[in-house]
This record gives structure tokens, C-alpha cells and sequence, in this order.
């Protein structure tokens, strides 16, 4: 991502920035960098004021440096090299938000080991290889701050770690990802189909070039696991944690789960089990009366349960430029303030006890079931269905015929199981398949929070 | 409250709790200090994994001290008086929660004197006299800790003295008193009027026996200040707080706004404007799409605006005994943590830097207005008040007609005008009421979050 400079071009004494200042090198000058300048120098008098001490960018790393001096001002010391910048003497604290996880890695690294601490906004990097940094920063003694990984404008990190630290917490599920809560919510509203959704996204800028991280649920499943770590203080290796995206969901879903008094959202769910963890990213059915089911748009919720403090919901906007700052500087205000006596550990426990329980394969976890039978070829079945699955070990709950708005003669059936494990679930209805005309479900999605 | 007991009844060493530990005293064995003790007894493994080491509650002081010893157990050092408890040297942090703004605060200075942190739910004491604790914890080098004081199961005031910290924040409006929530629900949902709500919440436990300090708006403009103070790092005189309670709120006025597409809430309200703040608690219409009207039954819900972060919305249940002690341990462990190296000011900002803003006086508050008219005897000002308000200053955003569900021909007049300050709006009203038949309204409420 960066050339190299020649060291000639790294100024070996950065500018003086006051006695007491906290010295910030920053490594990306794009959208969560140019934010991080605007609220550090807008902010800056409040920001001192709270600190105890003035919070300073003196070096900033960009591929690109001239746009990069737009952004940083003239009193920042610009380099090409970002392995200058995590390795100068006169940075105390590295921000890091190129994103990544090659080049950010390896200098996430250096930089712990030159004894700064790291604010960083890459939830792929701790997702992926959060273990081995805090490891390393533990061992250094310095502070790797990650409040800006998730649900930027929400401090939800500080709230599993430090406000609800008293408490077991049974659940953590979140709209984590603004982008897919963005086209669900426009597919819903508008009746429009996945792709239509998605190009409008993208129109508007709230999806990438390449959506895929976003759509597909990866992203998702970095910031769940990042908040599964944190609720149960627990390693969790990202390799287990089951990712589905949006792309599969049907309008006509939508519309269907409306007639049940639900919506369709892409949950992060972390739960405690009794020997394991459930930590899944997925498309599912969530009552309307739910506090998830009333975020929209690109904005994000979070609701926690937790032992003594009982439910919780958290919201606010996901990602932008400023938003996600909000998230950067509150972490450069704990550093600055805490110096290097850093009090909360990176995983909300002291590092040797942290748990490593297994994750829960998708199969084996438990849930209410919705399904969508199309019957137009199979009237026989119609009446037949639901009785057919209760005999087969497919509790229905509830289940209802809706006539298609396209075609009134046209009924799907649908129905809310009762909970069973994906795997005794998918058996079933593969035993249904398999009758002389057994129908197939043309969706089935699971129902959570009811 | 206590009777003294002699010193002789007071252990000279209490308990060896471990080596490391974080000795607790607690004041008060009552509903707060029971939730407390059976959190930190239940969870007592997973907090000391938190914090880096055994929190350990080694002394109580009670009034009754038989019935104390049940809530404590047998390990805990139980006296009846509370200032051996205050001077005790094996106690690090004093957790009080009896409550009052005498004796309670006389024992907080003598705890603060004698080195001891603090950890206290009482919103009264801090309201009223949070600038000479803080100066004396401050001089002292000790930390007074009230996260349990506002908003009991939500980390807020954590999220706006540290999660937020990079922000200017706008405005926090909070529905910050359960037992008012609850009362105007049970309003809403089956039309009850003030006095019949107040005795089912007095029967369910949700109200005490003297119920005026929260129906009264008192108790939520406690809360209120100390969310304004750490909002805008801000000394907030309490007497300058506005405060009125529920109980002048009309079921029919609930009906009225729910026909206009609002709910009546009891809002706790801080604002950021030119040159004051405003800090007020009232009742007032809340568009039924706002987070804020969603909140329902004893729960609470805080609203928050912020320049970087932009809103954000935090919700949980705002009393009960676990749900108190989720924050009072919190804050346990935040001291045992940080040590005497705290980090984050009393009030979000250093004490040199806190601000004196004066703060607006209700009359000079501008704000959009509710109006409900009853013109049975006035038939010849039905058609006309629109017009005459418009015509005498008070411009008129939307007015309806709706007739009464008991008297169908008697149709009230509800008017939502643009907005004005107080002053200027009750002006216009008494120069209507001075026309010859003018009529006055029967109801008239501030509108916000529209």
C-alpha cells in the first residue's frame, strides 16, 4: 500500500507539541482519518480539558501525500514510510486505520514493540489475529484500543468491558453492519429484490465497490466475534464463527414475515451456552415489537443480556467519516488519561483467564424456524403440511396461507416451527423431500428474539 | 438513621480478604445494598477476573443488624455504627447507599477525610452538593463514583464522560424516572387517570409510600443535572433546575396526542445552547416515531446528540436491586483497576476547566407547544382561534378537532403551534383570555424531539 521513503525524508525531531501532549502518528489519511483530524483539531481545546492533557497529531503515514496534507495541516510531519512513523521516537500512541490485514498487521506489530500503544478502527485484524496482538501488547505493556471496530458512534466495547463488568452476560445480538441493515431495510420499504437494493447502496455510497465483506456477512462476523470476546472474555477463533450474508434474501420473504408480525434483519449473535458459545452471523425473523426490528437504514443496535443488569439496547450509527473518529479520540482520551497504567483488559479479562470454549458448530444450535412453502403445482399438500411436519417431529407453532399479490390464486404456506437444531431440522425436512411429491421449502430462515 | 454503637463492638482487623483484594465497606443493607452483595457474592470469580483482583465486601453497617447479618452473611464485619465504618483503616472504598442528604453526606466527607474511595447511588446528595464532594475527593486524591445514581442498568454516565469524550455534545433527553414511565404507561395503555395509575404502581411496587419525589419531577431532575454536568462538564445549580412532575397529565390529553401522533413522556431535558444550558424536567408530547416514546412501562431511555458521534440512543431499566448494584460494582471495579491512579474527572472535564453557564430560566426556554381548547360553552371561537392565535403571534403549525369518546358533540381543539419561548407564549395566551369570552386552554404541554 505505501512506497517506501527515503529515511531522509522522516524528520528525526517532530514537532514540539507542548509539554504533557499525547503524541499521535496516524497510518491512513482516507475517510476514519480525515475524520479523526477534523474532531482532534475542532475538538481539541474540550478534548484537553477532558484528557488532562492535549491529544496532538505530529505524524501522519499516507500513500498519497499531497491529498494527505490537505487533511492533516501544515504542523503534521507527512511520511511515505509508515514503518518510519510506528518506529519514531516522538509517537506515543499509533492510529491505525488503513485497514487490512497484511501490511496493518505487520506494523500493528513494530509499533507494540517500539512500546507505543495502538488505537486502531480494523475489526478483520482483531477478528482474525486479535490473540497473538494483545499477546504482544500484554508482554510490552502497551494498550491496543479498539472502540472503533464496532458500531462506531455506540461505545459498546467500554460497555461490555467496563459497565456491565459486573454482570454475567448471557447475549450479545447486534445490527453490526450498516450496509446490509441499509438494503434490507430498502427491499423491505420499497419491495425492492437484493441487486436493485444493492446498486442503490452503492449509488448512495453506503456500500464499497466490493460489497462482498459487507453483504456476505464477513464483516458482520469481525465485529460479533469481536463483541463475543468481549461479553464472555473468551478467545474466539474466527475460523468457527459461522458468516451468512443478505444476498439470498427475497422480498417476498419480507412481506411474508410481515404478515407474521416480523422483520428480516442480519443479526450478530454471541450466546453463552452451557460448554459452549454461539457466535453466527445470519439473516433471521425478529418481532416487530423488538428493539432490533425498529433499526433502520444504515444504523446500527445492540441489545444486550446480561445478569444483573437485565436487557440493555444500544444505538447509533455505524461507520462515517466523524462517527467512527468519535470512536478513535474516546480511545486516545483513555490513553492520555491512563498513561501507561491501562486498567481494562483487551478482552475484558485479566489475559490468563481468558475462556476457550468451544463454538457451537451452526448445526447443533437451536432455534424457532420460519418457512416458506410454494404450493401452486402441489395443492394436495396444502392442507396436509402442517400436520405432515407435527408427525415428523417438526412442532408448528403457527402457520398461515397468504395469497401472492401477483397472483391472488397463488398461496405460500408459512410456518413458525418450534425450536430445534439446524441439523435435526434440515433431516426432517429432507425426509419431507423425499416423499412421492414432497414439496421443498422455498426459504427457511431462523427466528430469533421472539 | 443509625444508632451509635459503642466502639467496642467495632473489629479492629476485619476479615483477611486476600492479599490484593478491594476491601468494601457498605452503608445501607436495604434493597441497593442487598442486589450488591449478592452480585458481588454470585459473580465473585468472573469479577476478580475483571479487575485484576478480589473485590471483597469486609463491613456493613445497618440499622438493624440481625436482619443485616442475613443480607451479608457470616464474613462480613457488621456494626451499627457507620462512621467506625467511614474511619475503619481496612476499608479502601465505602459504597453507600442509605440514601439522604444528611447523615449520608456527613458520612461521604468522612469517608473522602479519611482516604477512602467512594461508590454511591444517592442522586440527591450529588445533585445537590456533587461540587463540594468532588473538590474535597479531588483534594483528597480519592474517587466519588455514581454511575448507579442515573439510569441504574445503563453505563451513561461512562458514555458521556468517556465513550463520547471526543464530543461536543448537543443535547441529552432522558426518560430517567421508572416510576413516572410506568404510571403515564398505564395512563396511556388503559386510560387511567393520574391518581388510579399511581395506586396500581404503589400496589405493584413501583412507587414508594411517599411517592412525591418522583411523580413530582424531583428524583428525574436529580438524574437530570448530573447528565447535564457530565454532558457539558458543567457546575449545575440545582435550584436553577426546573422540575415538574405528572401528576397535572390528563388521560384525554394522552388520547389528543395520540391522535397527533405523540405520546406524553415526563422528559428530563439538557441542552447546549449560545451562552446557558438548559436543564429542565417536564411532561411533554414526544413523536410516537421517537426512540424516546418507544420506552415503555419502568424502563428507561436516554437520547443522546453529539457533534462527531451523532445521535445515539441508550435503553435499560432504570431500578431494582441487582440492577443498581450491575452499576455500583461496576464502578467497584473501575476502582480496583485504576487504584488511586483514576483517570476520569467527577464531572467529564478537569476540575480547572468545568464551566458556569447560567442556566436558562423555563420562561426564556423555547420549545414547539401543545394546546388542547375545550370551546363546548365557545362555540363562536371554534372556527376563529385558529386564525386569532395565528393573527396574535402565535403561529399555528396544525389544529385539528376531535370529538370527546364520552360526548360526541363536544369536540376539543388541539393546536400545535410553531415554536416560542414560555414567556412570550403564556404573554399571548392571557391577552386571548382578556378578550371578551376568550377562551383559556384546558391543557397546554411543550413538544420536543419533533
Amino acid at each position: 500500500m505505501f512506497q517506501n521513503s527515503s529515511v531522509s525524508l522522516v524528520p528525526e525531531a517532530l514537532d514540539a507539541s507542548g509539554p504533557g501532549a499525547l503524541r499521535v502518528g496516524l497510518i491512513g489519511t482516507g475517510v476514519v482519518g480525515s475524520g479523526t483530524c477534523q474532531v482532534l483539531t475542532r475538538n481539541a481545546e474540550l478534548i484537553a480539558q477532558r484528557a488532562g492533557r492535549p491529544i496532538r497529531l505530529v505524524m501522519a503515514a499516507a500513500r498519497n501525500l499531497s491529498k494527505a496534507a490537505q487533511v492533516v495541516g501544515p504542523d503534521v510531519a507527512l511520511v511515505a514510510d509508515p514503518w518510519a512513523l510506528v518506529r519514531h521516537p516522538d509517537v506515543d500512541v499509533v492510529v491505525e486505520v488503513m485497514g487490512g490485514v497484511g501490511l496493518a498487521k505487520d506494523l500493528v506489530f513494530e509499533a507494540i514493540a517500539h512500546g507505543k500503544h495502538v488505537v486502531t478502527a480494523n475489526k478483520a485484524l482483531l477478528a482474525e489475529h486479535g490473540g497473538e496482538i494483545f499477546a504482544a501488547a500484554e508482554a510490552r505493556g502497551v494498550v491496543v484500543a479498539y472502540e472503533a471496530a464496532v458500531a462506531v458512534s455506540i461505545p459498546i466495547i467500554k460497555a461490555l468491558r467496563e459497565g456491565l463488568a459486573a454482570n454475567r452476560i448471557h447475549e450479545v445480538v447486534g445490527i453490526v453492519n450498516g450496509t446490509s441493515n441499509f438494503i434490507l431495510s430498502k427491499m423491505e420499504e420499497e419491495g425492492l429484490d437484493f441487486a436493485a437494493a444493492l446498486r442503490l447502496a452503492t449509488e448512495l455510497g453506503y456500500a464499497e465497490a466490493d460489497p462482498s465483506f459487507d453483504v456476505e456477512g464477513i464483516d458482520a462476523a469481525h465485529k460479533t466475534a469481536l463483541l463475543a470476546a468481549n461479553a464472555f472474555g473468551a478467545d474466539v477463533p474466527f475460523a468457527h464463527v459461522h458468516a451468512q450474508g443478505i444476498t439470498a434474501v427475497d422480498p417476498w420473504d419480507m412481506a411474508c414475515a410481515h404478515a407474521l408480525g416480523y422483520r428480516i434483519k442480519l443479526l450478530g449473535l454471541a450466546r453463552q451456552g452451557m460448554d459452549a458459545i454461539e457466535v453466527r452471523v445470519h439473516p433471521a425473523l425478529v418481532p416487530e415489537s423488538h428493539w432490533l426490528a425498529q433499526v433502520k437504514g444504515s444504523m446500527n443496535g445492540i441489545w444486550v443480556n446480561a445478569d444483573a443488569a437485565g436487557p440493555t439496547f444500544h444505538y447509533g450509527a455505524g461507520a462515517g467519516s466523524q462517527t467512527t473518529a468519535s470512536a478513535v479520540v474516546a480511545d486516545l482520551i483513555d490513553v492520555a488519561r491512563t498513561g501507561t497504567a491501562w486498567r481494562v483488559p483487551h478482552r475484558a479479562v485479566q489475559p490468563g483467564s481468558i475462556r476457550r470454549w468451544p463454538i457451537l458448530p451452526i448445526g447443533q444450535v437451536a432455534s424457532r424456524h420460519y418457512l416458506r412453502f410454494e404450493l401452486a403445482g402441489q395443492p394436495e399438500w396444502a392442507a396436509r403440511l402442517p400436520e405432515w411436519l407435527q408427525n415428523h417431529g417438526i412442532e408448528v407453532v403457527h402457520s398461515v396461507q397468504l395469497p401472492h399479490p401477483d397472483a391472488p390464486h397463488h398461496h405460500a404456506l408459512l410456518v413458525l416451527t418450534a425450536t430445534l437444531t439446524g441439523d435435526a431440522f434440515a433431516q426432517r425436512l429432507q425426509a419431507l423431500a423425499q416423499m412421492p411429491g414432497g414439496p421443498s421449502p422455498a426459504a427457511c430462515w431462523r427466528v430469533e428474539m421472539a
